[in-house]
């Protein structure tokens, strides 16, 4: 039973290796939320897993069970929470598992976690999360426990972004359902893509504000904020890559 | 993109599968709890996964992703929260994320749904949670949505039984990390087990009431509540097909 | 003002009886709910209560007011919540309860403490509320503070069992408004019983899952899940005496 | 089993008396708290109790069972939540323990309520409590659900003040184990006091503001914050008769 | 930047005045509420906000930025939650803005806190906002927090009383949009008081108890709950001369 | 009493303005927080507000009290929650303030809102509040009531960037405490800023996550996290100028 998966674990294993607080532990936080007709529903969970995975092995970390709902996916960035298939939840619930999940690692010990976030709508929610475990774990006299809050798509170098986009990089807030996620499914799990079904269309253009009732015409008809057209297995093994290296590379300092 | 898993499908194959309301939706409830030094600690999510996939596919269902951290692990029933690995969460947080979900899968139009549980102690969280949803669904005006909660376990026949344990059945309440789940898990997960590092012992007795703190020393020290020595692959093999005939069975009927 | 009741005592008499921490405090935790056309709606507050009040002076403890509302009656073990007269509560309120409870105990020097339930369905939701209560007192640096959940019930011996169903015992599932609570309740409280009222009929069968919302056809229509035919006086005096020998003898030794 | 109180009726019984919603339903809110060395802690319980009883009987309500536990006592009205045997709850669990019990009885078919206070402290919890339940009723539609919220002492009468006092009334604020509550247990429960133990001192005096934390030598060492010596079952009789009688007038125009 | 609001400081100047704990801030906390036809709807918050500054000035305090929305208006003390303006939050709102303002204070150092109430209906929900806050900041080991909770107008003085009222006080109580408001209103915020649409009428009457829903009729049409006729910008300034002048001294001694 | 805030409208006449929904209600939602040496701790509340009124004013709409107290300052884009004087909430408070807040303006009629940010912090919170308030609404049957939640930033254009940074635009994460908001203040609250005090450092440069508990030295000692040296009146003016232009034109459109 040799794992990086905390859950592939047997309980000796898992002691063994958290117990005195040193190995990091990456938690994926994902979300169940459609991306466009050409791709299921779980990006946001099977993208910073199998980042989480590559980096746990590399810097000698374990990776927990992906949070696999996330927060209300919102229109300029997701699409909206009114899509067919989105299943989100209340930012409470949210907060609430991120902070119960982070409490009890630091329970077994672990002092060093990571929040690899594959859905940007939970990004404050984890935060929110984040505190109220620390608030609770000084409670406890643990004053020690430190947890890195990230988002993959920030460590996509800027040669990455050049060499990918070719300077049509419509930013990553439209980038839902596009070449980035597209690519690194196609490389990781080609079968949860069919490039047949991409639409291409510009990148949705929005106004400087949020509505809500969300205005469902906002939205392209495809769910996605641009278009995959130019997304590839090569893209992805490339964006993986530099994920990949660049989170191991600032976690090998971060706990210092 | 052929799946019974919700995630694998794009959303207008889900949209087109559950927009009349008449596919039912199981959901995988686990948790992330040891269950002894011979077995990783995922079996709470993954034998309740497995079933729902072999149910879905036999009435014509999907699987939502499954929740893959559930309720504080209790003494006697798995062995206690104390123990390393066991990662739980606060109730309330088990109820939202169930009530969460199951509201939006009625904004997608699903209107039967199935709560298949994989660890004991979720049980009453996940009953008021299905309860907080059916309340807010009605001040939605939707009054047709139905929910189905079951443990996995509760469909093992007695023949089954007598079979497996022959006259030793020891009661659901101490299978925690014992015959039940290490026959599953060798069937389905052989690379999750090691049969060698099964700990033979008597099932655990305990005084007819719950202590709290945990008395550390009423847990045996495996952390199993009995012994998985008679578990076998071809066990696994006879419950694995009498949940899943069982609760296919009763599914059939259970929405009519 | 002697009394077992820590409601009857004026404040320094309970303030010499606690401070130190020996002296156990027993709160009854119950329900408002039918049981059935023959009985009244509280034995699952009289009952736990006239047993706190047999055990504390056996054992020398006290027993604090009764919680008098309890978790939503469930269908398969109490007929369902959606039956006239049953009162519950959602399950964060009664967690709060007993959580506010505790604390507010341990603040006068309380260190043993006993939830005595008489509502099944209150079991996870009281379990919830000690956990939330320990984490505070543990962050207020008190951990010496132990908490017993019983309920009664199981304190009932398989000879007592054997003398009163004659080999018919239905299970507890299927007690309610059955021979046990009605004949615990015809020797403490017989004005509250008419047994002319009483419906003959064999045990409710159910299926091996829930269903929301409730079909009630389910619920025979008394109210009640198996006959109280059977019930005495006798029956109830004989029950009476085998929980509280029970309980005390446990309690006696779970403190130590 | 003819009863005001619901928890001694069978369901049959109740239901035929509640449901057309024309049955008021008196539910007496009290708490569990010190009141001087001379008397039990349940006197905010006891005495709405006994009044509802009464007053139910008198126009023809029902009296639903005492929440025994109450708001924080508060140092200026109830001595303070430092003392001991004092037992509260938070705010928030006081506010769902009514939202909660109210919307049941709306949904038994209920629609005239009376919460009788007999705490201080729990007013505008109470309140908030009813505010929820009527939103949450609303949204049941349900708009002809009404609550009445009062506090006994308010019903006493100048004359009866006059009688009673002699021109020494000190205001109810400090009324906390004074003649009030004295002579009503006096009347009512007189083995719950014991004259002989009251301090005689004159009327606690409070600056304009509330401190926290409590600085406890505010509070007299005896926990009253008016002596009961003047106290007498004569005046209890007087005042229990003016309390029934304000209460059952103002209900009977109340509701119409 | 001179100013007694902690808003109007650079942090480095704040940071010099708190540091050590010794200066008290003052945070006035009101409602957005309607005051009758006459006035504007802020007096709850511009009035403990004036109060609080001169007593800051007074005292060397500082002054927190004021609270701007209150507790729900109750028909008895503000007219009701059902007039158009009155613009209210959640008891539990109320109540965590408090204990967080409270909790950020403490981190900063701050160790005596003063809560300026203007709306009556806040009270018990700033007191519970102070027994969280306090609660968790003795978690913090921090047990030298210390906070004064007052109404304004609980230092006017007999004398001032009797020199406006002349006999006529109608009690706070109904002292919504009437004479001490509308006066101290006309002394510092002229403009916002149009003395010819104040409406005459006696004070409002009602009975001992409140009525759920709102009986609208019970209020009188103004809105104001007595006749602000009799106000003067004299009285005002008498009004907040008694005022400063009590709370001053009151808190000079406090926090001794 | 002609005024753009509601709180000094008399409730009449905000009524007349509301009541049939069309008026549109800007609501400012601000923090305490740090911005630097040089500058008060309200610009996020005083900006928001200024930008509101002279919108109001533009297009016909009303204005809410602002919020004052906002989310929790994050490190790389506030400097952090560690700095003195930042004072801040949880997230659920903030929640359901704007929940609350946008429900009651509902409740007068107003049916078009606008939540105008001046605290990055804050978005993720304001649209969940946004969400629990439409959510509680639709239950109310309003299904016509709409918020645009803005951040003024958004509004400032490229051309009026060009023309204040001269391409030296560190981007708006790091213009805390900076050029944008050190202008503003110059131009709208001179006295409230010191160009003295103002710290001339390289925009703060963060590694691409964030830390927890925050590492103090990654924030610049100043508390700003870029320079606002080149801050003027004349360019808070200008930007001013594009964000009321902005933000009006914007409106008109957003509720047709």
């Amino acid at each position: 039973m040799k794992s990086v998966h905390i859950s592939e674990l047997a309980w000796p294993e898992y002691d063994a290796r958290v117990r005195d607080g040193r190995t990091p532990v990456l938690i994926p936080v994902g979300a169940l939320e459609q991306h466009g007709p050409h791709m299921s529903m779980n990006p946001d969970v099977l993208l910073p897993t199998a980042i989480s995975e590559r980096v746990a092995d590399r810097i000698g970390a374990l990776v927990a069970p992906p949070i696999a709902y996330g927060y209300k996916s919102q229109q300029k960035s997701g699409g909206g929470n009114h899509m067919p298939g989105t299943t989100s939840l209340d930012g409470m619930t949210v907060t609430c598992t991120i902070r119960d999940v982070l409490k009890e690692l630091a329970r077994h010990g672990v002092r060093r976690t990571v929040l690899v976030n594959g859905h940007y709508e939970n990004s404050a929610f984890i935060v929110e999360g984040v505190d109220l475990a620390q608030r609770e774990l000084r409670w406890d006299g643990i004053r020690d426990f430190s947890t890195v809050v990230l988002s993959y798509w920030d460590f996509v170098t800027q040669d990455a972004i050049d060499a990918i986009y070719q300077g049509e990089f419509p930013g990553w807030a439209v980038e839902h359902g596009g070449v980035l996620e597209t690519s690194l499914m196609l490389h990781l799990h080609p079968h949860l893509v069919d490039m047949h079904k991409v639409c291409d269309h510009a990148p949705a253009q929005f106004p400087p504000y949020d509505f809500f009732p969300i205005k469902p015409e906002w939205t392209p008809a495809s769910g996605c904020l641009s278009s995959a057209k130019r997304a590839s297995a090569q893209h992805g093994e490339t964006l993986l890559k530099v994920c990949v290296d660049g989170i191991s590379k600032e976690l090998m300092t971060a706990f210092d």
